[in-house]
């Protein structure tokens, strides 16, 4: 006999799973309800229309509720909230959000995909009239007409996560002045603060003003002024809240499902609740970390579509298991890509897991093609077993592609040294004979291998302050622009017939600009007899950081 | 005590060992022999400065002799050649070309890295003074001074592989009227014909001529005509002669080295000749094909440059191994891209290996966020296993990624399925929430797992001609600007209500534009008793090569 689905929320993983078990099953009875007017729309485009990139709002529409109910025979039931789930009896209550009516209906299995809200601190002043957040078309409407009507020349952007970069760049491209205020020291959390820096510069060289490491206090005067921590106060004529989303778990815990211990709804590896008749998927649960193994909530498009897979193909019988999320994500912001995959360092040193990381700079493709752009590639891995945790990657082309290719080698469970093996296509105007993930690779693998030691940016200050001997391996015209203080200048070139000026007895310190030359160093000293460490990254990333935070 | 090491060679496969040799060994002697002027020079940067697109000459000379003398410590003998190799007294002789003075030196280890150089059939006429080969430097300067001095109108571009297309691209963009000529029925032999046609439609549309399957006679008249097998003839103002490489292994042959089939130098997993003091790398060597196991030759950039890293480190005294060449490879062809990892159907057959082919055209980012262009794609995988053969792509835009995606997987030993698991980053201007890559595993895990069974583009026709039933399931509007002949249009989102129109007792063929729609449709008809095949690729897939191969 046909089984009978009622799906909750009909966007990202809720209309995925409807398609999908529709094409397992011709026969299957499917129900998808949908509080909103619309279903199956690009929540990921929404921030574009509203500066016009994305002119025709149309085009965020991927899916009509006529359409899919013709394609897939689907019940679509949009404007309709479902309101309580009854396990015991497989039912749950709706109510038409038109009408005000409200009715019962049966499942034999509910999916629940009811995606995340976005958090709003308790401030009074958040509920003046120009104060938007954004998360749906009705959303974004309101916030494009409230621009259209009003003009605001100020945008005060609360949060500095991606939908908030994303909102910066396109209020900016509006023409708006746009301030983001962010509560931590960087934005961009998911990558670590000295990649951030990049992306701060970025947004600071594209007129937006930054401020970090503070959160908002108040908002005052109908929402014309927002005050923050710091006692510091902002001109508003528009605020955008963009602090972060919190799972839809109202309907799961009121029905008695598990939750997480940040309310995310918890599910087994076939994305059943801790009711087995009731699957749930998308920004409201709880996952697996892919690489460390943790629960932990990761609210991206690309697990509720997956999930959508495995959910419609496990109640359709077959025997499939998500394995945890990645967390590969990544954000254009005015010019810059900035995009990560895997654990960052942040987490590893919160987990506790020991791990090295190195900072390289190649170019996205040869150099004497014309247009190629320096990348900044950190990768992150185990010094003992070469397994990778995660890569960090900002620049203006090409980003995409390395943090795909680190993401699909992750999955492969490739080691660094396999890194080095990659055979990735090569022609100028794409790469290098030795791409930069190749590179990041024969660098990563040095470390392992004992071919030289590094140290990092964020060590080189103390180190230097404890009397540590920095040499620094650029040309004197190179360190003329700019050095770290206290280093002493050799030049590559001349390092062999100038060892008699190196101390013997204590570890020498090297840089250059990226670590190439810094490494080309290493190898020489150290075979000379000097103990010697690498500044990984070289001057580049010691100096991404610095540049705004002295 | 230090090794004496003799290079032969100082371009990609010679520099980079040298370089890695030094770093590996401050005490290594290493002296490397060059014939020609130039060392480490972007030979595939050479087409691109003919046409002015990398406008300074200087920046095609990574590395100058100078240069690497003085960071790396290393010999260069550039103007010199080696001319034959005694491996019973580990002693080569060489001449010094600009004084014709001969003379010997020993060595420890010898690495030979000779590439490959420009094939020329034995016609007369080839020897014209307009008629040019690229491998080097001096070969880009004469055409360059060749262009500036005779401004030649017509173009013949003999060959249709990857120099040849970028010659081609590159006369164009010099404003020459360009015609390549191909002996094969496609160009870029390392696709298959209907990605090819891909390539060969974007040519003609940059107005390149194109002659396909008809290959050199003759070249008349100081090389003003170029004569073919089929009795055409070509003006010729300058003649291009691309059609192929052959190793360089005099050297080695006259040694008494081992040498396969096709000449190239036979080497040990370590890289070693048959005399374990030789060892051999880049264009010059025979490789074992990564996919299918048999040797091969794959004159490319990043064989060599790996293979330098194994050398260098085997030399070291590391057990190191290189595991055979995938072929990943691309080309820029005007505003298009075609890339290829892996193998092709053609190979595949050849060698009697089962596979099945998927197509699929996917849009390389979110189609709502300007600029997205359809990718073609095509995925080589076995039925059985689900282990990747090897992808194809044309496209516009993302073309590397996805192949880059894609031969990592191979690397990593994923499979089909293993493909929609890969976690790729998507924001908008990036990708999709599937990924095309993502999307391919899903079509090609569909059909390992009985969700729909496939017919192909070249099978069309011949099938249709026996009696076939093709349902076109586009709608009207599409289907009138033109579909397969023989074909019925019965719309996708009409078919359930008129499946009685549907034969019961036949195989029912499907069509749509790209295979999605067919795909839909096929689980519709399955699931209600009618046998069923889709056309992968659809009517985009058929028609690419129909167009112009009537
Ligand atoms: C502005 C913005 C930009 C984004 N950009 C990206 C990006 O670039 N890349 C990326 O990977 N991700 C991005 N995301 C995140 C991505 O959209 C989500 O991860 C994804 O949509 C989650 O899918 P979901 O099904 O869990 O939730 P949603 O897609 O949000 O769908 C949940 C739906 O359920 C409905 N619903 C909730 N409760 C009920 C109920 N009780 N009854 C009926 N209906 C209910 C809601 O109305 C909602 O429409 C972005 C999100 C936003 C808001
Ligand atoms: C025009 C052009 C474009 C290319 N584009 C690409 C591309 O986009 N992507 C890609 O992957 N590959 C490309 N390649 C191929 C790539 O350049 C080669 O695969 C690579 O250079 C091979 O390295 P090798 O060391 O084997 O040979 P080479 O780099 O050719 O070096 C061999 C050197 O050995 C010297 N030599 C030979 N015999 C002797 C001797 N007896 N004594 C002294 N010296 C000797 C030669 O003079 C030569 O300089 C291109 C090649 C050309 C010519
Ligand atoms: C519109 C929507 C319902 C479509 O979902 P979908 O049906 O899973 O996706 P697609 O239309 O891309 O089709 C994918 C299916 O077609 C198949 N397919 C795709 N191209 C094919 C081809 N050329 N040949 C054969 N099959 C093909 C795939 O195998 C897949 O089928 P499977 O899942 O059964 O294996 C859903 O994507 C959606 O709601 N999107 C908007 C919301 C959203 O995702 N937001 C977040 C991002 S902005
Ligand atoms: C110029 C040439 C000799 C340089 O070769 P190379 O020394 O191997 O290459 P690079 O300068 O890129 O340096 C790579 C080394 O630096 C290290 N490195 C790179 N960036 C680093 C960084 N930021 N920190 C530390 N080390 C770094 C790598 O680990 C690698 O060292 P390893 O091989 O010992 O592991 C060689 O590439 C060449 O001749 N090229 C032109 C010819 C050619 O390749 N043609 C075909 C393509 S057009």
């Amino acid at each position: 006999m046909s089984k009978k689905i009622v799906i909750v929320g009909g966007v990202a993983g809720g209309a995925t799973t409807a398609t999908k078990l529709r094409r397992l099953d011709e026969q299957a009875e499917i129900i998808m309800y949908e509080r909103g007017e619309f279903i199956s729309f690009a929540n990921c485009g929404l921030p574009y229309h509203i500066s016009g990139v994305i002119e025709e709002r149309s085009k965020l529409l991927v899916q009509t509720v006529k359409g899919m109910e013709t394609r897939y025979n689907i019940k679509i039931r949009n404007y309709t909230e479902v309101k309580s789930i009854h396990p015991e009896n497989k039912k749950i209550t709706a109510q038409n959000l038109k009408t005000g009516e409200t009715f019962e209906d049966s499942y034999d299995v509910l999916i629940l995909s009811p995606g995340a809200k976005p958090i709003v601190p308790p401030i009074e002043g958040l509920r003046s009239r120009n104060v938007f957040k954004l998360r749906n078309i009705p959303d974004m409407d309101k916030i494009k007409s409230y621009l259209d009507e009003k003009k605001p020349g100020n945008a005060v952007v609360i949060g500095g996560g991606f939908i908030g970069l994303e909102m910066a760049e396109n209020l900016a491209e509006a023409g708006l002045s746009v301030t983001i205020v962010e509560k931590s020291t960087q934005v961009m959390g998911p990558v670590d603060l000295e990649m951030a820096a990049i992306v701060e510069d970025h947004l600071r060289a594209n007129g937006v003003e930054l401020i970090l490491g503070d959160g908002i206090q108040d908002v005052l005067d109908n929402g014309s002024e927002v005050l923050l921590e710091s006692g510091k106060s902002l001109k508003s004529d528009i605020i955008i809240l963009a602090i972060g989303v919190m799972p839809e778990n109202g309907l799961a815990k009121d029905a008695g499902l598990e939750l997480g211990e940040r309310g995310g709804i918890k599910v087994n590896g076939h994305l059943q609740t801790s009711d087995e008749s009731i699957y749930a998927l998308g920004d409201a649960i709880e996952v697996t970390d892919f690489v460390n193994g943790k629960p932990t909530m990761i609210p991206l498009a690309w697990p509720a579509n997956r999930q959508a897979h495995i959910v419609a193909h496990h109640i359709n019988g077959k025997d499939i298991t998500y394995p945890g999320t990645m967390g590969t994500s990544i954000v254009k912001v005015f010019d810059l890509t900035a995009a990560v995959t895997g654990n960052n360092e942040k987490t590893l040193k919160r987990l506790g897991i020991p791990y090295e990381a190195v900072h390289i700079h190649p170019l996205s493709h040869a150099g004497y093609y014309p247009g190629a752009e320096a990348i900044s590639l950190k990768l992150i891995f185990d010094k003992k077993t070469g397994k990778i945790f995660g890569a960090q990657a900002v620049g203006k082309d090409g980003v995409d592609k390395r943090i795909d290719v680190i993401s699909t080698a992750i999955k492969g469970g490739l080691t660094v040294h396999e890194l080095q093996e990659l055979e990735l296509a090569y022609a100028p105007p794409f790469s290098s004979a030795k791409d930069p993930v190749n590179m990041a690779g024969y660098v990563a693998a040095n470390i392992m291998d004992g071919m030289f030691e590094t140290i990092h940016w964020h060590e080189v200050d103390e180190l230097i302050a404890n009397g540590g001997y920095l040499v620094d391996v650029r040309t004197d015209k190179e360190c003329a622009n700019g050095c770290i203080a206290g280093s002493v200048n050799i030049p590559l070139d001349e390092l062999r017939d100038r060892l008699d000026e190196l101390p013997k007895d204590k570890t020498i310190l090297i840089t250059c600009q990226v670590g190439l030359r810094g490494y080309l160093a290493s190898r020489i000293l150290s075979q000379n007899g000097f103990r010697v460490k690498n500044l990984t990254g070289g001057f580049k990333t010691y100096s991404m950081y610095k540049k705004y935070h002295q």
